[in-house]
């Protein structure tokens, strides 16, 4: 597996699945846990400081409010990190996206829109596509297909009533 | 030692001395450590996980941008554990604030102002006064003398030129 | 009874319960309050004044918008005063977390998140294990429970489909 | 004395030195007061509830970060209350605003911009000027007085080279 | 008629009937108006020219978004105005809040909370009540009302189940 | 055509709308298209180089979260560009209107409100009326309804009941 | 006169000159002007309701705090006004941003960024283009020199020591 | 040359440089360029377009304000863009950090912290060291090398007075 996509909570599920979707698109094998650094601090150490060895190349960890998951991963592992700041019930995702992303000189955090499932999937294919070529092609042809998407709503809307 | 003032960087030192002087003059044993969440995830943990057994009673941890420190010491310890805020460079410590204050059900930062050495020392004081009652009755002198003060100044600016 | 959790007005009950919930499951007294600092200033300074020999041990304050609550009770006990900013119609919660936690020097409130009943009843607790070394157990079993929640959660994930 | 400007601290006296200005300017008695509503709170109390006693007509109120000198004084007296938010060394007045203007239902706070010392004064001349109408001729020509000055600038920036 | 409430759109309404409920209660006369400061510029001025003279003692100003109605009628009129920012659609209510409050030196406008009806009627019954001790007593009495609700939201809370 | 609405994604349709009909009002050709800076880059490059040969003289982009179209138009285009930044899922629309005003000196952005379609359609007609006097006379009849809408709002309220 | 740069007090010439210099660039005759919505409404009023006949085609409006001139200019003129929000002492901006660009429907102003002098004069010359064509090609070469300027530093900086 | 840098202008040198000896200590290959989004946007799309084939592996993109370098660049190449979002003269950074990290869904953009060019840098190795093993190697030490500082700090602070 190559991909590890990491939730602070179940409620953080619905982001995750996008994620997933992405990694689907791209044939890439992904993993998704639920492993919270306050609550279960020992095991995201131990997540941390075995996914390289298991494989895993890229992790992608999504949090709300204080989200310190993406941080404290970061600190233990030397894998790329991708924090997506989860809007929570409060703030409007301002405090996640500000816990993930305010990272310290020294452990940097690849942060992405709040509640970026989709653009935390992308980011990874394309962190991937360094050492997979064929994903390197398929992220061009994904493209081409937004370029479509959006040529599509183009003519939709084309002197609009 | 009662209290364990921890700072995320060296830079912290002028927040953690006010905090030390509040300690010294309620005659509080403390120590004074530079501990980094990211960059010593481990001794972060091991800290956390043996300071009750060293005899520390209350933890203040010190950290600024994406402060995740309190919250990390927060999910290994027991221990109440009061996070200050730091000021960095930039974002005029909300950062800060909101990563160490908005921490997620079960795992709870006491957290005072962005930048306050001496209210994070008071508060462990005020923590420390249900065990130790003769704190207490130094918290009221100083009540009193800050009453003092603030008589003072009221007397100086009275009808203010 | 140990703990008393004040409210500004009743609206902010459903904080409350959550708080009172967490006492409920560490056995510890507590009684519910509604003293507002704004509309009963005289009951809210005598509350303050009294609290202690009424053998209450910690405050748990909970207001919102302008929430003075908090501060004026600290202003006036030198008990330890918990404070939850509440997130009322306007501002996110932001102006109430500012006003609770934003403490000027020599007056500090404890202060947790946004709306955060449980957090504010667990570091209750925390403050309280200092001298009832029997909570300190308590809290332990806490973690290990919230844990196996979390370990549940990622069972639960695996693979998320 | 019609008037009585309370800070919440001695730092902020070049704040009230700007209302005493104006004050000075209309002609109306005021005094100087440092009434700190967290360091004396007993003493604020007092304050609100001999106020209009003493012959007070309006009551200006400056104090910084979690601002509650203006609330305080507003849940005891009724007469009008006029908040100063002062800047601190951190948020950048934003604290301070929000802590005193978000005033809950029934308690209102007459508030003006952050660190506006004139406008306090001048806020508090057109409230006595209801029941002084020589003030009202006063504001009058007060406000023609500022118009010549911009007219003034408006001479000098003409074709600004 | 000793207050007129201004709004800058019949969408204020909802506010200013709370405004109209306390003015009421205290037997003051008042007007509801609809006036904008943007597209009825003319009007704006030319009522804030006659307020006096028609007997107007205080206004009230409600507005939202880049709410400029209450800065533009203290333009005009020395009377004090009393501003209530209305939240819209979007910022929550902070750009009202900002554009209402702060006034630059020498226009100030007397700021309550985001939405605040009441306490925009109440701080213009508090300003009359220098001009009309009649209106002093019934402010007394209505913070009597106000605390006696209070103490019943506390009977009611006492120990919540 | 004389006005080219651009929107990001078909999701901004709405806020178009309101800008079309302001236009249509005024009996100015418009067309409405689709193209994103981010997913057909090469398209919005191209669009802006060509829209003044095809007549066109004003642009409006609406776009939301970061919100480059309208700047990237105007990087290329010397035509006026109207940004129009619409509120997303998060962040209450800050990030759209601080991505889209916030331009760099040397390539402006005449921005409007959140969510501003009227306003944006209103601000090419000005734009326009440079050019095309009788808009200019169009929109002296448009202050004009828009302040009889006002008058008919404030007899309305007239001593609301 | 083609352009009339407004402030709202001479403290915002700085900015001013920014426009004066770029209109200059242009060959564009301008005149500078200080003229206050809240100390000189009735000023405003008039100089906005004759513009037009004094040959004004463009007004650029520079405030900051509640930074009503241009929105107040606009309710009055049908001419484009652009609106520069000039950083103050507090809030850093973000107050003049809001009370500028957050105008109600039906009254639109052109906002540009924070303290952005360049900028404003620069839309304004775009807006002018419409009816002087030869500004258009002054456009494009300008586009071209910040591009050559650009270049230059691109060969400064390449592969920086 | 495996890593492009790229300023959106010659006032970002510090940032980059920080990133420059990151890249420099890891013995990586870059270049320094000024491309600007919006003054040199066929440029930049050029550079994007040709970025891969050149060799360039990985693009930091530095910019500030309304920061659409990074994202201008992300729309057009599919390698991993890390973008540093750099605080100017206003908003604290906000702007440039809500314009870089808030891409619509399709775009990623790596996003570290306000003036992080050091974080920039290491994301950059990170992200290299899948397909080059020897930089994981070197990352392990970095991060030991980064403890050892820390513990420095700590044995200097160690009772501090």
């Amino acid at each position: 597996m190559k991909v590890s996509i990491v939730m602070g909570s179940i409620s953080d599920k619905e982001i995750a699945n996008k994620a997933v979707k992405i990694l689907d698109k791209f044939g890439i094998d992904w993993e998704t846990r639920v492993i919270s650094a306050h609550r279960t601090p020992f095991k995201a150490i131990e997540f941390a400081k075995t996914a390289e060895e298991k494989g895993i190349e890229v992790i992608i960890a999504i949090a709300g409010k204080a989200a310190h998951l993406a941080g404290v991963l970061a600190g233990v592992s030397t894998l790329p990190i991708i924090g997506i700041p989860a809007k929570s019930s409060t703030m409007d995702g301002l405090d996640s996206l500000l816990s993930v992303v305010q990272m310290p000189k020294g452990v940097p955090v690849a942060t992405v829109a709040i509640d970026g499932g989709e653009n935390g999937g992308l980011l990874a294919v394309q962190i991937l596509s360094l050492k997979y070529p064929e994903l390197r092609e398929k992220l061009k042809e994904y493209k081409l297909e937004m370029a479509e998407e959006v040529e599509k709503m183009d003519k939709e809307v084309l002197n609009l009533k």
